[in-house]
């Protein structure tokens, strides 16, 4: 930095004339963009009429300037922030530098979004060993100018000239082990003023020259450091991958310092004007006597809670209590704010919209309205959908935590709390015989289904946010914390390796879905709670929305849970889960490995009446309402054992002396399972492939769909059942299709004499299906947009495979944003629906159209839909309130 | 069928007083949709004064109409048979049925495409046991009259009441062996005589009455039978796979009959006007004499060549060589005809354009240019594009050809002989040593790819057209019959079974890759030409076409070849063959196991060199056309053994006692092994996702590109790389990939003091590159449509799995009609194409647009990209002449 600030004038390109600087009493809460978050605070709390130090603020379009030359001020910003100061030297009648009245500041940041990295808070700026005795000297208090020194030269050094925040901190810690004192209140002013002398020292060793005396300079390097913040690489990085654009900014506050630190009739404190926790309106904040803002927020001293504020300061309190109300009043939501009392005298030094958590979010929303305050619409628009999951899981207790074993990937929320147990029949036994269990595997497959259903949640070494382990766990609402690549799993002694330390089977731990941590031992829970208010909120939600919201439900139980959840009606059942029951499975490995045709018959005979008992049972929970039943979908060997499984088997059996038919039965298998096995069977033998190969199994499926819904309507239950084609990429293939389930359903109804209403679809789940619409449509009364696995093949994603292998590193250099299997790739995959849409409706304009998987139930994917005018989302139950609300933002078009 | 025909006139929808019946006369050979190919045939030749006999024709109008009405007649039609049957009487002085001068008709189907199944041909309508001894007494030859009549009543049972034709030939074999001979030609009037009774018996007995005795009866039922025909399940079924419209219709031709059998003054015959099979102007036809149509096609008399007919019938001889001439001048094309002489008088029966082989139709429309009747364009469009695949590979000689062992799919065209070797390095091994091997596997792999290269061709149990091996093979230009599911490997007694017969290896089998018939033994073969007339037909070609043509060449060999071939550059190098070759494996799979960087850049640093060298040559071979580069592109898990294989290795090491530093060894590359092994490899860790997670690979191809460049500039060639980024999904990769190039090359220029001209584009092989190709350009100077990889991903197929599994059966069961891996899906593919075209364009003019792949050789593909207004197709080196052609019958619009 040049000592002559002349030389650096060199043109920025700002036009001659423009306004850089405003005075605080200039500026306004419409103003946020050009006097950043802070400055745009301060100067409507000054508009109420609330104490505020006097001050000007730089604005963001100066530093704007700044950043596009390079770090070149503009010709007139040093000459406009000279003018300010004059004024407000005026205004205060004190003067910086000034060896009798000093005039102190404090030069806050204050950028639009607040991002980490930037440069905060100097404060007592003007103070230098020409001026630290007449501050002493004007308020009687040499303690108190010292320490406001020994402050000033610690962050001055530290923000401005790069010393580590260490250097300072030691020393002054030598210093009060010297004096055998622990609080810093406690040291007397010849100690402060030797820490003076110490960190000007230390300053010096460290930038190779003394730290300026000359306040002015000392203003105006602080000005520029909160510019040179801006533009530093983990600030750029910060903005390329949240999307904040470079030119916003950010502003520097200048204001004229109140001192909390002039003895025990001085204080500085934050207060919510609402429990930001909970959302109750009650006193919430803390604070310190004798002391300066950082101290609160350091924890060197332990603060006091606000409500104690009132026998200490009981004019300041009753002063801050009023003005707490008629700022939140003002800004009509929750404030968080910082004050400083100097000498008895409030100050208020900030106010922004506090953050919350999302069941305070809900409460805070929802009292506002009771109150009056703001309408339904705007509570709406307050509470950010993404952040209700927290309400709809299990958590743990956050006083709870300690260090953390490892961190994987928060897949799915929730806590769980269990013994590990390291395969799917260890799970069953263990959680049948009554113990809490936590399935830890490599990665999980369909094969694995029933250890996570008995398991408490799942941890993997594999997989990522939308790993298989992911998305059923996310589906059951079960806790896992997926790809922790540091875990490393002993099959041969039983045993898991969690960061280092090594957990037998039994051993417990603890995940925490929410934020992907994983503890050892047993942490306590905090359960879910579906308050009134969330209840109430909701309900307006369904008042304002658009989009339908149905869940994907596969049994009654989840159908029961979905309704209770609001969802109206279900988006996918898939009946493939159906098959994977253990009850189950030894007749579908019939059908499958069947011969010939009477062998396949019978073992379909055999799963008909279970598929008919689901169906029943689902009906019955949605009765009214309608259920998407899709027919069977995945790939057939998903129901068989792995080949390399059954080759090592066969290969074992051969070594071990295995008996002849027992060896030719294995090698039987293994060569039915080869001649199934796909190089990549997610673009497969499935979906309505299988229909047409094996038209035996829709078959089946279309009867038990059939015979269900005649069953419970002679039991009172309205059914609506709506068949679903899956994968379907050609025109002919749902023709083909409707007829076979026409054909079969018009058979139960002769059979029966009675019929039941029903429609006929298909997932648009190929880009080709989309490309199509309008030819596919003809056969189709409504399309389901099967969108992860339209992602899959948009995208060339696997989505088994892409987290660990690329997926995850893309998003950390930020080559993409988001996790396309999380929030829907809107510009190439949206476009793909939109087309879909579009062509569909031209063709059939009655068309039903709707969306299922991991995308119907993500706020910001739902914003897609709505714009595009689907009918209707469905997500796994536990994020239907989630969904519900997110359409209603969408609606809103907030 | 009604005897009554007024009852079956009930109204078919045909306008009152619409023609449905026209004289011969009154036809010409712009009528052909109308009066069918046979039909528009004779009335042209009657036109031209060639003597035809005189006759009327059903149209096709009359067909649809009968079609759409279900078979019913519309009103008019049989009223204006008769009518017309009337006036053919009495222009010929006879009448159908009459007892003194009887009118005998031969009735012919005459669709205007002809298709398998419909009903052809009855001679002789209008005899019977009233009208045979007339017919008899006035050409004094009673043996003639029996003899036609006996063929009428075959023909008749056979094509209109369903009758077996061997219940017919049953009969009169028994007759001849009764009476010693061994030629119909040798039986007796009474013989016959005895033998139509014996047929009318035969008859009655199969359909449970008599044939009917009236001859008009027999007219109308014999003209409905074609109609029947048109409707007949297996001629819909045909229609609805080769896209023939249901209301095209079939015509039916009824003309007076002229006798071949007339004695030996009498003959009939077929004749081509140039050898369909070379090409050649020379006379090429085959007769006999003393017969009717039916035996020449029959074989059971020899025909003798044509050449004979004219020492036994000179005048007729003369007649027809002169008629011949002047109708082949007429059309304009070489005709195949059909032609009888009665008691030494020609008539023709039938011309129309003659079917020839590839050479042939090569030959003659070279020499149809020469002589000045057609000019270039008309040439090329008298060509097939796809035929033209027989030209490039050597055959087996058709004459050779025994009954096949087995009939796969034929997968590469070509002939291959050789031993049969069950795995790579077999095949590796023996072909070494000198021997011709054809590898013979369950399917191949990658793994494989060196024992695909020794072998002289490929036959597989599983797997499509579009298989691993079936592209491979293509790609080399070698044989290949796939997916034959009739053999059966057993590895353990290193033997395969072929249609039920047991080859060990070394045994020498034959492959007609042209067929997919495999032969048992070496079959002798007939070695490709590219005759002058080709090349002078690629000339003209060249200069009509519009697509530039490039190849897909790996090696320097390649290269060349695709140069002779005509390419104008490379459109897609593939670096991955590089690696796979086994001097390089070593290296390229130490660089993947490495544990750190150094590792990994020391086997870089070895490959680099081997890279280096592969460009140098290819560059040199393409010296002053572009080269399109590909950065690597698959998995890298395709380089290490298979996943199953290496689990079965540790696995055996463990059971039988391996030691401990071995079995270490071998369960690390495992545990690699398995961390990098996909669920889908199609979607995973390939293509731009490898470069950027593994940038020091790209680094070392680039860094071999820009040294290779700069060698072969020095060298006095003029490299024209084109470095090509291939899977590219979002903006951002492409841009940062460019960014690497650019650095590496900088860089490399930079030590070399020189530089050298290059491009950077990148393959739009995904739908979301596709969609959004208007952001991708911005870093793209070309596109190259990639659209293997984007049928996969459009259609949700994978291409190695699909064939056997569903998609072979999809074409039989007519869910759709072409192989998309073969043909590009225009209508979901090409829509894609046609977005990524449009956007790309739009957002850089400049953009250069290709086509890279199976599809860009394929001619019914070609046509797609030319609509599209793509720049160029690349294709294998075997192909460039067919998409040279394919290019200008594009341009031309034909």
């Amino acid at each position: 930095m040049n000592a002559s600030p002349v030389s650096e004038f060199s043109g920025a390109d700002t036009a001659v004339g423009a306004k850089l600087v405003y005075d605080i009493a200039e500026g306004s809460a419409s103003m946020k963009s050009l006097l950043g978050g802070k400055g745009a605070g301060v100067a409507e709390m000054t508009r109420l009429g609330v104490p505020v130090p006097d001050g000007f603020i730089v604005t963001t379009q100066a530093c704007v300037a700044v950043t596009a030359a390079g770090g070149q001020w503009p010709d007139q910003l040093w000459d406009q922030v000279l003018d300010s100061l004059r004024r407000l030297e005026q205004r205060t009648g004190r003067g910086l530098g000034s060896t009798t009245k000093p005039l102190l500041v404090a030069v806050r940041s204050g950028a639009v979004v607040s991002m980490p990295g930037m440069m905060d808070t100097i404060l007592n700026l003007g103070l230098s060993g020409d001026t630290v005795d007449a501050l002493g000297a004007e308020f009687g208090n040499p303690r108190f100018a010292w320490d406001s020194y020994r402050r000033f030269i610690a962050m001055y050094g530290e923000v401005v000239e790069g010393v580590p925040a260490y250097v300072y901190s030691d020393a002054l810690d030598a210093l009060k082990k010297r004096r055998g004192v622990t609080q810093d209140t406690e040291l007397s002013t010849d100690d402060l003023r030797e820490l003076v002398t110490t960190f000007l020292a230390l300053s010096r060793d460290h930038i190779g020259r003394d730290i300026p005396t000359d306040p002015t300079d000392q203003l105006r390097r602080a000005i520029d450091a909160v510019f040179a913040s801006w533009r530093n690489p983990r600030a750029q990085v910060y903005r390329e991958i949240n999307g904040i654009p470079d030119d916003l900014g950010t502003a520097v506050n200048v204001m004229q310092m109140v001192f909390g630190n002039r003895g025990n009739t001085s204080a500085t404190g934050v207060c919510f004007t609402r429990n930001p926790s909970t959302g109750a309106k009650e006193l919430y904040g803390e604070f310190l006597t004798n002391a300066q803002g950082e101290d609160v927020v350091a924890g060197i001293r332990t603060p006091r809670p606000l409500a104690e504020m009132e026998s200490v300061l009981p004019q300041a309190f009753r002063q801050l209590t009023e003005t707490m109300a008629a700022v939140e009043a003002h800004y009509r939501d929750m404030q968080d704010m910082e004050f400083t009392v100097e000498d008895g005298v409030l100050y208020l030094l900030q106010t922004r919209n506090g953050k919350r958590t999302a069941a305070a979010a809900v409460q805070i929303a929802a009292d506002l309205v009771a109150e009056g305050v703001i309408d339904r619409a705007e509570a709406l628009q307050r509470i950010e959908p993404a952040q209700l999951d927290q309400l709809l899981h299990p958590t743990i207790d956050a006083g709870a935590k300690g260090e953390p074993l490892t961190v994987g990937l928060n897949a799915s929320p929730g806590a769980a709390v269990g013994g590990v147990v390291l395969d799917e029949a260890t799970a069953q036994s263990r959680a049948h015989a009554g113990e809490a269990v936590v399935l830890v595997r490599w990665e999980t497959t369909p094969d694995d289904i029933a250890g996570v259903v008995a398991a408490q949640g799942i941890l993997t070494a594999h997989g990522g946010m939308t790993s298989h382990a992911a998305v059923v766990a996310r589906g059951m609402g079960k806790p896992c914390v997926a790809g922790a690549s540091s875990i490393a799993i002993d099959m041969d002694a039983r045993t898991v390796t969690i960061g280092g330390q090594v957990f037998a089977e039994g051993d417990v731990i603890s995940l925490d879905g929410a934020t992907g941590e994983v503890f050892a031992g047993a942490l306590p829970l905090v359960p879910p709670q579906i308050t009134e208010g969330f209840r109430r909120v909701l309900g307006w939600a369904d008042d304002v929305r658009r989009l339908g919201v149905r869940a994907n439900a596969d049994t009654g139980e989840d159908a029961r849970r979905a309704r209770d959840f609001g969802a109206e009606g279900i988006g996918l059942c898939r009946t493939e889960h159906m098959f994977m029951d253990p009850a189950r499975l030894p007749a579908v490995r019939r059908m499958i490995l069947a011969a010939d045709d009477d062998t396949r018959a019978a073992a379909l005979a055999e799963i008909l009446p279970m598929q008919q008992g689901d169906f029943e049972e689902i009906f019955t929970a949605m009765s009214g309402l309608p259920v998407t039943v899709r027919l069977l979908d995945p790939p057939l060997h998903e129901f068989l054992p792995s080949l390399v499984n059954q080759a090592l088997e066969v290969q074992r059996l051969e070594l071990t002396g295995g008996g002849a038919s027992e060896i030719a039965e294995a090698s039987a298998l293994l060569a039915r399972i080869r001649s199934l096995s796909e190089q990549n069977p997610m673009l497969g033998l499935r979906g309505v492939r299988l229909c047409l190969v094996y038209p035996q199994i829709p078959e089946m499926q279309v009867r038990a769909i059939a015979r269900a819904a005649l069953a419970v309507s002679t039991a009172g239950s309205e059914p609506r059942p709506e068949i679903m084609i899956p994968l379907v990429a050609f025109e002919e293939e749902l023709k083909r299709m409707r007829e076979l389930v026409q054909r079969v359903m018009d058979e139960e109804f002769a059979a029966a004499g009675r019929s039941v209403e029903y429609s006929i679809g298909t997932m648009i789940e190929l880009p080709r299906a989309a490309l199509c619409a309008d030819e596919i449509a003809a056969h189709a009364d409504f399309f389901s947009f099967g969108t992860n696995d339209l992602t899959q093949t948009t995208l060339g994603i696997s989505r088994d495979d892409a987290e660990g292998a690329f997926l995850a590193q893309y998003r950390r250099d930020g080559v993409i944003t988001a996790n396309p299997f999380a929030t829907v790739d809107a510009d190439g995959v949206g476009q793909l629906v939109e087309i879909g849409v579009r062509k569909g409706r031209s063709a059939k304009p009655s068309l039903k159209v709707g969306v299922c998987g991991e995308h119907g139930g993500d706020p910001a994917s739902i914003e897609v839909w709505n714009r595009i005018g689907l009918d209707y989302v469905s997500c796994s139950p536990y994020r239907v309130p989630i969904a519900r609300f997110a359409a209603a933002r969408a609606a809103l078009g907030a």
